[in-house]
């Protein structure tokens, strides 16, 4: 009984959704990371990794493993883990790589020794773990990671976040093209700050996204989708974006924008077939400025972290 | 019947909503402008106007007779009206005065002459009727005088306003002092920019103000009535500003800010019990600084611009 294995699965996560930088957080179905865990007598071991790129099995140095140390610490047990952790999620692609690994370690390791955390409560320790790899603190993608579906950060120290709701007709195209964008950069370009006229349009945006979240209401969302703060300076790190952007409109998306710090692009609309299209459309444009990518039409993973199988 | 009498009905509205700067806009009970109307041969004719303060009755100076010849003119009848207005609420107070004698003399001529627009659609000839008299086209007190409850101002050209909700545990008390803010200088003293943290934080609140109110959901409000943009260059505007903020504070306030531009103070509360203290201490900080004002203890306006009678 103690040695028997569980699954975790962790979904990709959106950070910022458009105008709302470091403040919202989307998971979203059909990407993610997967983490099986068993107790063992003492410490973290990652005994497998099964990732398209090289990734060390160091727990020290993985996300999965330093949450789920951190959670072991937390809850004062002197047992230990084994993880075997599968990538699903490329790293630095902008859908929450480290933190989805996180999310499923802290999650595993909770629930096996029976922990009694909330998810609410496994956020602080995720997010801190994935801060010792990404050097930055924050929880817009391990908040949607565990919670599931939009939420919002309203302050990381101390940590206050809101899950706020679901969009259930939303469909979103989600294309990762194969460039290196990373997120130390993309914070390093960003502007020291922001004209009144753009702040005031990003809030209300982002104001506007929340409303359509809390409210289950497509068409809010359909037309807030605007970032006039961020997304023009991060957008030359990810080649083609524009052209990408512009055939995601013409194929009818409602509005297109960066994931987290990028490379991956996002569109949305409430038309499957369109979604489909649309994916198409924005595959070719990468592939015309020489780009290959991966793509999926996918929707709200409302659900956030959980046990499989 | 033709000459009948009507009596319209237009609440007080808190503009920005705190950190929601030109974002955010909520009606609240108790305070707001009376329009009586009936037609009349031809041309907008303001009879009487009860007032503390002195106000002109030319048709063309009164946003109640600007925004009324609005409404006839865009349903191109051939009428005219005369009107009685009653304003209750102080001019240049921070309350939303204008906006509110605009929002109920369209709404008269519309019901008069059956134009069958909605209060969405009013909002724009109010708009433009306030925009006349205070020189700034701006819906964040127009479009919640209307409709009622915190509305959401995404875009003013073109107009673009969603209704988010009300929050019925809501109490909220409102301190006007004897204090002169001129809207037009409380707008040239804002910053150019805003430092991107500040950005993010107000942007964060905002949004959870969306949430609380789309929500119903009174501890959200509670945590995010911050501002720290706006509120820091006026709050100088307003003698004793931080003394009376401390004091509601102190008193037991969830929250405090400036009511649009101000100099009107709100202080939010689910206790009603605790508001009247509230009230108590905020008036007494403001006599402290040799400064009288008048208050009340109210709720969110849910119905907005009305018939009354």
């Amino acid at each position: 009984m103690k040695h028997e294995w569980i699954k975790v699965f962790s979904p990709a996560t959106i950070g910022n959704i458009g105008p709302g930088f470091d403040v919202l957080g989307l998971a979203v179905k059909g990407w993610g990371d997967t983490v099986e865990a068993r107790r063992a007598p003492a410490g973290v071991v990652i005994s497998a990794i099964t990732s398209a790129q090289p990734l060390s099995k160091d727990p020290r140095r993985n996300t999965a493993g330093i949450a789920a140390k951190l959670i072991l610490d937390l809850l004062g047990v002197k047992g230990g883990l084994e993880l075997k952790l599968r990538k699903g999620l490329p790293i630095g692609s902008g859908l929450g790589s480290s933190a989805a690994s996180a999310a499923a370690g802290a999650f595993a390791a909770n629930y096996l020794y029976h922990g009694g955390l909330t998810k609410e409560q496994l956020i602080l320790p995720a997010t801190k773990a994935e801060e010792t790899v990404s050097g930055g603190f924050f929880a817009d993608n391990t908040a949607p990671a565990l919670l599931g579906g939009a939420t919002l950060t309203r302050s990381c120290v101390p940590l206050d976040i809101t899950r706020i709701g679901s969009i259930r007709k939303l469909h979103i195209v989600l294309v990762t093209p194969n460039i290196v964008v990373l997120t130390r950069h993309a914070r390093q370009i960003l502007p020291a700050s922001v004209p009144m006229k753009d702040f005031v349009y990003n809030m209300a945006n982002t104001a506007l996204i929340t409303a359509a979240f809390a409210k289950n209401d497509y068409s809010l969302f359909a037309r807030s989708l605007h970032d006039v703060v961020v997304e023009p300076v991060r957008a030359h790190l990810i080649k083609g974006f524009a052209q990408v952007k512009e055939a995601a409109l013409q194929a009818g998306a409602d509005g297109v924008a960066i994931s987290g710090s990028g490379p991956t692009v996002f569109a949305i609309t409430d038309n499957i077939r369109k979604a489909r299209f649309i994916e198409q459309q924005m595959v070719m444009a990468f592939i015309e400025h020489g780009v290959k990518s991966r793509s999926i039409v996918t929707s709200v993973d409302a659900e956030g972290t959980r046990l499989i199988d």
